[in-house]
């Protein structure tokens, strides 16, 4: 007793989502044909008007259905830094902070080579070249403080460096309302290290 | 900053699979378009292809691309016996099981109506008159044995009985390898009551 290979197909198909393995598959394929059909139809229309119409921005790297997308064109920002990111997530909390007002450059990803994630895969080339454009003088790097992230940040940093740009990296130490008595001794070291005069 | 039409619809039709929220269907769609196109592509066709294809066998209520299953035009099953299992997998576990060779009704789910699942959402006419074809002398409910799938056995025994049908429930009781130590006590009381004379 097999399943009709339509059917087989669909649980096939949904396992490249990230997370999903073969119980979870089967149980969305059920839920799909059984409970949501016009949910399952508009999957696939959006799937396939997303492939379709969104591309990078040019500039920044970030998705974008045009080709240079509106916060790149934005006169309201200052054409002379240029905040690099790990995902679209991360400039969205970036610009929740109301504190930067630069450019930025999504690197869609971190260095991982376990994954083979490196350096073609993270739009290096795209970001050096965005950075040598003669507005940019700085380029900030908010990657994440995790060990990638941290790679990512120093293999970018020396890039840049030796191409003669100023790079800086976002601070790293106790987060607001952190105690010292909770905070994790790296955090701490680090957050000594990095003191400055009052 | 927002994110592109497109990919706000993307997100937002992913939430349709089942255990999927916001935070996971950014991250499905970031992989998807990120790293697995392809894998989006097949999967936007294998819906489309299963939402065309898949329909539900007349007779047993299956998943099925003909009107008439494999399983159910088989000379080789046993026409008398019915058994009557919730979903697709059982009816599969079932069959691992090769002590059975009766034909099947697949319900689809089980009454549950706090999610808004009544008799009409699991095919209760259907499966009434596919009991009254005048060649099924018994029906066999192998549905769980979770509160919900023995409500559900409960509903359909009392449909079936009163238009004088032989049902019957599969076995509770101790499990193979199960120890009388650790087996709960519901079970145990179970397997006292329907010991049988050896």
């Amino acid at each position: 007793m097999k399943n009709p290979p339509a059917l087989e197909q669909l649980i096939e198909s949904l396992r490249c989502l990230p997370g999903v393995g073969p119980k979870s598959a089967l149980r969305m394929a059920y839920h799909l044909l059984q409970r949501d059909r016009n949910g399952a139809n508009s999957l696939a229309l959006s799937l396939e008007n997303a492939l379709q119409a969104l591309g990078h921005c040019t500039l920044c790297n970030n998705f974008s259905e045009i080709s240079i997308c509106p916060l790149c064109t934005s006169e309201k920002r200052e054409p002379s830094q240029l905040c690099v990111v790990e995902m679209p997530t991360d400039l969205m909390m970036m610009e929740q902070t109301h504190s930067y007002n630069g450019m930025y450059f999504v690197l869609m990803g971190r260095l991982s080579p376990l994954d083979g994630i490196g350096p073609k895969e993270i739009n290096l080339d795209k970001l050096i070249k965005r950075a040598q454009d003669d507005i940019v003088t700085e380029v900030i790097l908010a990657t994440n403080y995790t060990v990638e992230g941290e790679a990512t940040a120093h293999y970018i940093s020396e890039l840049l460096k030796t191409r003669g740009i100023a790079v800086s990296r976002i601070a790293r130490g106790l987060p607001m309302g952190g105690e010292i008595e909770y905070v994790d001794s790296g955090t701490l070291s680090q957050a000594l290290l990095e003191r400055r005069s009052v």
